[in-house]
């Protein structure tokens, strides 16, 4: 499992402040907490800055570079933001996120074909977002595509089939699960990734929700989540369902889990 | 979700001095507490009087029976005691069960021809407990066939994959759940069902994988679980898991459950 620490993000108030104030050892301790926690990108999202981002997203970069040996996830919907980012990254970054839209795919794709980069695919149409698997599967289908055909490795595709809400529509988690079976089994050798935090919303007790949601999400393929690696209920979940699932030969994640406390809080 | 409430079990030191002791106040509790909790059917296991089996098991149907409108899983590997408890059951009872061995199958086939009830179907062969789930769709189809010949109706027989440790070989959490899914595609109307804990014998924080596997397995199909219903994190895996498989319209049964308080332990 792919784990992208998704702590690193001004829509959260501490972290809006810690930006606001260069304070790099708030941000820097962010960034260790998640390493430390199985991260195996750091996301840093400078969204709320609106028209400073590419300047707060710049000096997050080489913050958090100067202090962790990790690759981050160079999170923005502004390709001009992503273009100054990535020219300060060190290794390969994770890029989120392209999409069909026309402007953003336009503005971005010389972005990535020019950079070594793990690329976030979004399933949405040039005009909306999609409800079924099918709408999934066909966005899908043609940004894998045509990223394959500008020379981007499948591997470092990774296909987020956009998580809504199940209070908004039930139907919406069996074509979320469903979209990331059929694409996983579709494109061999394709990551499948999401966030987890949407699909509770509008529901008590989120948390419930979330990790019996990333359960099934990884029964059904998904490779990589967005997350927070340093809560242990769903490293948790991620670790037993791996077993389960037969992936962890003679059980030694598990034991090794156990040992390093990882379900104290169960 | 058809839950079997496990716990009138005389391997549980407080039941066996229960039916030592003819103690029928507790063991009604044990049967109320569990029907509250959304039990369809209360196991009564009877198994480590061994002489006084039959005797203890009939006292334990009689004694729920008066207090509590609900069928019983008569759950004995022994013909002679199930023939005895059935004759006492009112209504159409679970049989916990019968399987492809000569002995046990012979015997306990004209029982469950003569009366209306329940089955549950080990997927034994008639020699060895299954590994893969080739093993184990091979008896389901026999024993299915079977009992559908010998004029039990389809949506009357609950497939047991057999539930074995993943600590011993971890191969058998995929093979459980291929089973399962295979099973279920294979023969529309059956029911399949299982005991949870055998999976995690050896490792600790068995709850923790206990319902995560139970999460896995109704996204497979399970349609049946022999559990503790007063279990609440194993109860709040279930409603939350079936509403992320879009079975629970406008998400009602998951509110109901949060107003009901069974999300307090998360």
């Amino acid at each position: 499992m792919i784990i992208v620490g998704e702590k690193i993000n001004t829509s959260r108030k501490k972290i809006a402040e810690a930006v606001e104030n260069r304070d790099a050892d708030f941000i820097v301790q962010a960034a260790k907490d998640q390493a430390e926690a199985g991260a195996s990108f750091i996301d840093v999202n400078a969204g709320t800055f609106v028209e400073r981002e590419t300047e707060c997203l710049c000096w997050l970069v080489e913050t958090v570079q100067a202090h962790i040996d990790l690759p981050l996830c160079l999170d923005s919907p502004d390709p001009a933001a992503l273009s100054e980012a990535i020219k300060l990254h060190k290794g390969e970054p994770m890029i989120n996120s392209i999409s069909l839209e026309r402007d953003r795919y336009d503005a971005l794709l010389p972005v990535i074909t020019s950079n070594p980069c793990h690329v976030v695919a979004l399933c949405m149409t040039q005009t909306a977002m999609p409800t079924s698997v099918e709408d999934r599967v066909e966005a899908a289908t043609e940004l894998i595509n045509k990223l394959i055909d500008k020379g981007v490795p499948i591997e470092k595709i990774y296909v987020d089939p956009l998580v809504q809400p199940v209070s908004v529509d039930v139907r919406m988690g069996p074509a979320i699960l469903g979209a990331i079976s059929k694409i996983m089994q579709g494109f061999p050798g394709v990551n499948t990734i999401c966030g987890l935090s949407n699909v509770s919303f509008g529901l008590p007790h989120r948390s419930l929700i979330n990790r019996n949601f990333l359960a099934l999400a990884v029964a059904n393929g998904l490779s990589a989540a967005i997350m927070d690696p340093t809560d242990k209920k769903l490293m948790s979940t991620i670790i037993s369902v791996e077993m389960l699932l037969g992936r962890d030969e003679y059980c030694e994640k598990y034991i090794d889990a156990y040992q390093n406390g990882i379900f104290a809080d169960q």
